[in-house]
């Protein structure tokens, strides 16, 4: 340990405590503001602690918590791609790939190569913990929209066919939850806050 | 898993919303608001997967990042107790055990066991983690302080005396990274925002 590598971590805490200003589409549960992607991170791991049961038992839970920690620190410098954005989400990659580069960059070398590979491994969602991970960023979305009569839903007149598809990783991860998530959108359906025709 | 035993995980994930509206004393390292506790249990969470290397060797980080993540939730009833209020210091215990029966209390039985053993944990601070997570804690708020011209020490009006109590478990848990905490308090001491007289 060095005065200097100390200090680049210390520089590395500090810059990302903008991703405290970074604000979500979805409101909080009590619709008083948009949520930050600071507070939604500690909220996936809160949830990946509730929920461990329902992802396969060799789950590495540890992961699981560096991968919702770290996952969202790129949008300090890509902000927040809003999930029903269609061009949004064509220029995302090369956004987060710069911010990327610079954000772990303030680590020390073996820090930023940690990092990024936490990053790209929620990105690539090839492993079980990056699924659990990006199946309860899905699902926490879907329980403040809930909570707030249709949320970013209602906001954004979105569709059933879209939200069953932002919705399909969890049915793929969290299979004991997804008639749960089915049972919200349909009751949105029915309320007409989903639109069920294209 | 019965449908009630989800409803009950997902009514508790519900609830600790609120964390997000709980707000601290320490601002945002942009001053432009306080933090809440919510984001701040995040950037802990962030904090011991980057400093893990001050830790000893044999450190279950899985367990760090549980106890940052469950340290915070009875604020959302006792509130944040500010570090320098000692009459606050003096009742929170109460509060606390009250918040933790009723929040913990949301989930099915082994759940609430198993994160009142986490908040009993921290509190009780005897474990090398409970340790490194409260250092963490202190580091922190100290480095929103040191980045916004003094933050709640400014403030308040705090004595070199009380800051350096307040930083103590860096010392013990994280004794690489004390000269660091001394050099801040050092610095904010003889620009007059730390008092050096009692």
């Amino acid at each position: 340990m060095t005065p200097e590598r100390l200090a680049d971590q210390i520089s590395f805490l500090v810059e990302a405590d903008k991703l405290k200003t970074i604000a979500r589409r979805t409101p909080l549960s009590d619709a008083s503001r948009f949520e930050n992607s600071a507070e939604h991170s500690w909220h996936l791991a809160l949830a990946a602690i509730v929920l461990r049961e329902y992802a396969p038992a060799d789950l590495d839970l540890l992961r699981v918590l560096e991968l919702v920690t770290i996952h969202d620190l790129v949008e300090i410098d890509a902000g927040d791609t809003f999930a029903y954005d269609v061009g949004g989400q064509e220029t995302k990659a090369a956004r987060e790939h710069a911010a990327a580069d610079r954000i772990f960059g303030l680590l020390p070398a073996d820090g930023t190569a940690y990092v990024r590979r936490l990053w790209e491994e929620f990105e690539e969602q090839e492993t079980t913990e990056s699924r659990f991970a990006n199946a309860l960023d899905r699902l926490q979305a879907l329980l403040l929209n809930s909570r707030t009569s249709g949320g970013s839903w209602r906001a954004h007149d979105v569709t059933r066919a879209q939200v069953l598809r932002r919705m399909a990783p969890v049915e793929r991860a969290l299979p004991d939850v997804w008639p749960f998530v089915v049972g919200v959108i349909e009751t949105f359906c029915a309320s007409g806050v989903i639109r069920t025709t294209e």
